[in-house]
C-alpha cells in the first residue's frame, strides 16, 4: 500500500450534502457564503506530549480532531472543513481503520469535511487545521471584556489534568475522567447560544488561570475569581480537599471547556443557555479595572504547562 | 522563554496593509470576497526526510512555505494566508531567528499573512496549511485534460533530485543545484497566466511521472510523452547522457515545476506567457484517448519516491 492508496482507503470520504470539491487536486476549494467570515486554527498532537504511548488511535484522532473544534467554540464559530496532516512511523493499517473510523464519526457529528491533508513518516503527530464560518463581525474574541462583567466557567474544570496524573502514577482512572482526558466534548452548541450574549470567550485549553490572562491581556482589564467557586466532579474536589493541590485545577490545562464574560443583565439568558443544552454554567468572578488577577483563596500563581 | 513569548518575538508580524486579525485569539479570521473561491492546502516537512539535518534553518523555512505556495500555483489561486505548526527539539534563538527571518521575507513577497499556529516540541518538523483565493470556478484542475491537448512543463526537470542524490554521496552540488533542491521558487505568477489557457495543471513534487499520471487518472484520458523532449539543466542532461539514469529526473521530484495541458490552439498564449514571465516552457507531449501513460524512450516504469 503507498501513499495514494492509504489517502484513498482511510481518507477519503465526504459527508452527505458535502459543498467541497477538489480533493486530489493540489488544493482543496471552497465556497464561502455572503456576510460571513472564514474562521481557522491549528493545532498538533505529538505521542508522548499530548497524549501517553498507549492511547488508543481512536482516542488519538477524537482529541486530535475535539481540541481543534474547541478552538471554534471559542470564536462562537460553525465548523465546516479541516485539513490533515499525519506523521506515521509505520503504516499499520489496524491503527488507521481505528483512527480515520473515530475521526469520521467525529466530523460526521458537525458535518465537517476532511478537505485535504499530507501524510508523512516520523514520530507519531496529528496536526489538524480547521476552519469554519462565523456572521461577519459576530466572533467572539478574547479582546471583549468589560469592567463588571461576570466571569463564567462550563461545566467542571480540573477533570483531564486529575487524569493525567493518575495515569502518570500507575492508576487507571475510571471511564468519566478517561474520556474527560481522551474524549473532551468541543462545546460548539454553547458558544453558538454565547455569540449572542458573551463579551469574550476563550477556551480552557492551557489551564483556567493562564488562560483567563490571556483574556485580561487583550482586553486590558482585571479579575477577581473565587477558588471557591470553580465548579470541580466530585472525584476532583475530594482530591483537592485531601491535597490543597488547586494548581491541577487552575493550571493542569486540557479542559476544552470555554470561559467567557457576560454583563450582568444576561444572567437570565445564561439559565435559559443552561436549560436548553442541559450544561452547567457557573459563576466564578467579576471583571475588574485594575489590570491583575487576584484569585482569592489561592496563595500563590499556579505554573502552567510549558512546552519548553 | 516560554510558548507565548517564543510567537511574540518571532512569529508576531502582519505585512502592510493585512486585512486579518483575531490572531492572539483561539482562531485567525479572514474576510471573504464576493465571487471567489478559498482555496487551501497543507505540506508538512521533516528532518530527515524531506531534508537533511545539515540544512539551515532559511532554507528550511523557505521551503517548508515555497511548497505549499507551489500547491496554490498549481490551481492558479492568488496566495493570501497561512498556519504554522512548527515542532521543535529545543528552543534555539539562533535556529528561530534564521527561520522566522526566511520566512518573513518570502512571506513578505507574496503579501502572504501568517495568521496562526502552534509549537510544540518534539523531533523537528513543519507543517504550512497555506490558503489561497481564485475567482469562483476558474481553478485549474487536474480533470481538465482534452484529447489532443498538448503537454507542457515549465524550466527544467530533475534538478532538486540531482542535487539530492549529490548530497548522498557527499559531494557539495553547486549553487544552482542548491537553490533548486532548498531554494525552489513557486510558479505563482505563471499559474495566474494559465488559468486563462489551460485545461489541467499539477505542480511536479512526486516526480514527473507520478504526477502527469494523476492528471490523466482524473482527466480519464492517457499521454504520449517524448523523454527527449524532457527539459534539462545542462549538468543532468550531462548526467543522464552518462548514466541513463532517467529515473532520477522522471520520478526524483521535488521539481515544484507546472506541468500542465493547453489546447493546440494556445501555443501562440504560451509563447507570450514565456516572454513576458522570462522563463522557459516546454511542449513534451499530447494527451491521447486510451488511458495509459506512452513515454518513448523509457524502458520500464520509474519507482517514484513513497513515504512507506
Amino acid at each position: 500500500m503507498n501513499e495514494f492508496d492509504l489517502i484513498e482507503k482511510y481518507f477519503n470520504w465526504k459527508n452527505p450534502g458535502s459543498d467541497t470539491f477538489g480533493v486530489g487536486d493540489d488544493c482543496a476549494i471552497i465556497n464561502t457564503t455572503a456576510n460571513t467570515q472564514i474562521v481557522t486554527s491549528v493545532d498538533t498532537l505529538i505521542a508522548g506530549v499530548h497524549f501517553s504511548k498507549n492511547t488508543s488511535a481512536g482516542d488519538i484522532a477524537y482529541k486530535a480532531l475535539s481540541v481543534n473544534l474547541s478552538d471554534l467554540a471559542a470564536m462562537g464559530a460553525t465548523p465546516k472543513y479541516f485539513t490533515l496532516a499525519l506523521t506515521l512511523p509505520e503504516l499499520n493499517e489496524v491503527w488507521l481503520s481505528e483512527f480515520s473510523k473515530a475521526l469520521r464519526r467525529l466530523a460526521a457529528e458537525y458535518q465537517l469535511d476532511l478537505i485535504g491533508g499530507d501524510t508523512t513518516k516520523g514520530d507519531l503527530s496529528i496536526t489538524v487545521n480547521i476552519i469554519g464560518e462565523v456572521e461577519t463581525g459576530k466572533a467572539l474574541l478574547r479582546s471583549g471584556a468589560k469592567v463588571g462583567d461576570l466571569v463564567y466557567v462550563s461545566n467542571t474544570i480540573g477533570d483531564a489534568a486529575y487524569a493525567w496524573q493518575q495515569i502518570q502514577q500507575g492508576i487507571k482512572p475510571s471511564d468519566f475522567y478517561l474520556n474527560r482526558l481522551n474524549r473532551p466534548r468541543p462545546n460548539i452548541k454553547l458558544a453558538q447560544q454565547l455569540v449572542a450574549v458573551a463579551h469574550a470567550c476563550i477556551d480552557v485549553s492551557d489551564g483556567l488561570e493562564q488562560d483567563l490572562l490571556h483574556i485580561l491581556k487583550r482586553s486590558k482589564v482585571g479579575a477577581k475569581i473565587d477558588l471557591n467557586a470553580i465548579p470541580m466532579s466530585a472525584e476532583v474536589a475530594r482530591y483537592v480537599d485531601n491535597t490543597q493541590d488547586w494548581c491541577t485545577v487552575m493550571a493542569g490545562g486540557d479542559d476544552y471547556e470555554l470561559c467567557f464574560t457576560v454583563p450582568k443583565t444576561s444572567a437570565d439568558a445564561l439559565k435559559t443557555i443552561e436549560k436548553n443544552l442541559n450544561i452547567v454554567l457557573t459563576k466564578i468572578g467579576v471583571i475588574t479595572k485594575n489590570q491583575d488577577l487576584e484569585i482569592v483563596g489561592l496563595d500563590k500563581a499556579c505554573k502552567s504547562y510549558q512546552h519548553f
